[in-house]
């Protein structure tokens, strides 16, 4: 697939009055950041243009939210231009996808690497850790320099999808970003409270308890603990909350192996799993008709907790040797 | 108190045969990197160079250690030159004075604002983020590039003390700093995982546990747990282990003010405070005979865990408001 310019992008976005922007379901702070710098540059700009979204925003993103984030209700005006943003499928936005294509042309602005384009126009890099970086980018095109809200939103993109520059998609041009946000005098410390400082205490005590309950096999490689419909109950938490269990646990000295087994029903059970270096948990997960990246995937098996714990472990030890 | 320029430090540097660097006790990535990353130049350029500690690395600070880091036994021949990094008084780091001080010179190099200047020659900037930005920027003044593994150190120095780069401490010039490190060749994953996916299983369980029991006052604006001396027992971690489980508090939506009460004996209990950005925790700490800052302080009252929490809890809401 071949990218079009910033340039054409531009003057796509110049031509048109009325814009829809498309964030991803289940938004993450690099999907609502860059549509919320996006936007906020467009209405500067004089254009009509709002974000589309099929349910309230997380919590912990609302902060971004400058009158911008709309939920759809009845009959919806057909834009000029729908914008896909950090995304470039339909089935991530599966409930917008009428309005979606109601516009006269449509622009994608990802970095998931996809094999058919989604837009008449089209700019997909894999390589940008964050979409914040290419909406920074086009920014930069557009002779548009960000302002503090909009540099805050970039910076909120950028630092939650590098796992705060830890992850390895983080590179030079990353920081240099970042440097240039810093021009618009960004407030790190107060983005990153608003992201970080958020939790319900239901869900921290979900997880606290899930942590505790951590179990080992394979002489410490394999990590394990689930997440049972009993503990919601108990805790208030929703399961949603158990994310960052997986992660967690992970973090232990010597695990090469993590996998968190959620209770869906008596015999349904979702299985999160992560690695370090040792075990391609993709290639785990496709054996067990789920799928993800190498580091971080996921499967739904029609067993009861203690059965997908001895099939998932069972293969991890073969796979792990 | 004014610096001497990094041009006289090298001087110095350059005209020693035999040095010794001193970072805290206790230390933390800071610390270690840029003690790891100083040594390493140094004896790439001939000098007969050690980091002399009082005790072991913390297990997930070993990575950066090249047979640099020595506890000194018995006699220790005199240094021409001692450089305390990321210390500027010997009250932090106490046990190594006699050999601190047996050099024909000394060199402070540090971020922690202090009012007498602990050697010969100093260079302490608390405008900056991490020791690492300074080290990184005697190693310019000196035209030495940092190899991969200095520059790791320099990154784990930097990431360490800015929180992955989220405290207000970060700066454009720290991100400026890391895009030059990315130059040689640094890998920040490898590095975040030594740092951070290094715990033991038995702290992992406790942290768990005393943010699953977290408990709530002032309409929720206070959170507080206890770690007991049972715990311990019953997961075999220690104390210090407890450490991160103030912020883990503090992160709840809507707490203003997190206190964990740790069980050193019956009548004896430390208290460990932090705080978003309603309450002063240092002028609280001061009231009971502690101290820190205004967003992380501690104290240790004579009583047990209850009185301890009743008189911290009636304080802070009295504070709070």
């Amino acid at each position: 697939m071949v990218n079009d310019s910033f340039e054409t992008i531009a003057q796509k976005l110049n031509e048109a009055d009325r814009i829809y922007l498309f964030p991803h379901e289940n938004p993450d702070g690099d999907a609502v950041g860059s549509t919320a710098a996006l936007c906020s540059m467009l209405r500067d700009m004089g254009k009509d243009c709002d974000v589309l979204i099929d349910e309230e925003l997380p919590d912990n993103l609302k902060f971004m939210d400058d009158d911008m984030f709309i939920i759809p209700e009845g009959e919806v005006e057909a834009p000029d231009l729908s914008v896909a943003v950090d995304c470039s499928e339909i089935s991530r936005f599966p409930k917008l996808e009428k309005i979606f294509r109601s516009a006269e042309s449509s622009i994608c602005i990802d970095h998931h690497m996809t094999e058919v384009p989604l837009c008449d126009l089209n700019y997909v890099d894999p390589s940008a850790a964050a979409v914040g970086e290419l909406i920074f980018k086009l920014m930069k095109t557009m002779d548009h320099v960000p302002s503090k809200r909009e540099a805050e939103a970039l910076f909120a993109a950028i630092t939650t999808d590098t796992g705060d520059f830890k992850y390895s998609n983080t590179t030079r041009e990353t920081h240099e970003i970042v440097c240039e946000l810093y021009d618009s005098g960004i407030d790190v410390s107060a983005v990153s409270s608003a992201i970080y400082e958020n939790e319900s205490p239901e869900k921290m005590r979900l997880v606290g308890e899930a942590v505790g309950n951590m179990k080992f096999y394979a002489g410490g490689r394999i990590a394990v603990t689930s997440v049972t419909q009993e503990m919601l109950k108990e805790t208030g938490a929703v399961m949603s909350d158990a994310e960052p269990v997986v992660a967690r646990i992970r973090s232990v000295r010597g695990v090469e192996a993590a996998f968190v087994f959620k209770e869906k029903a008596a015999d349904k059970t979702f299985v999160s799993m992560r690695s370090k270096k040792d075990l391609n948990v993709q290639k785990l997960a496709s054996r067990l008709g789920g799928g993800g990246h190498e580091r971080a995937a996921g499967c739904t098996l029609d067993m009861g907790l203690e059965d997908a714990e001895k099939t998932v472990v069972g293969l991890a030890e073969e796979m792990l040797g």
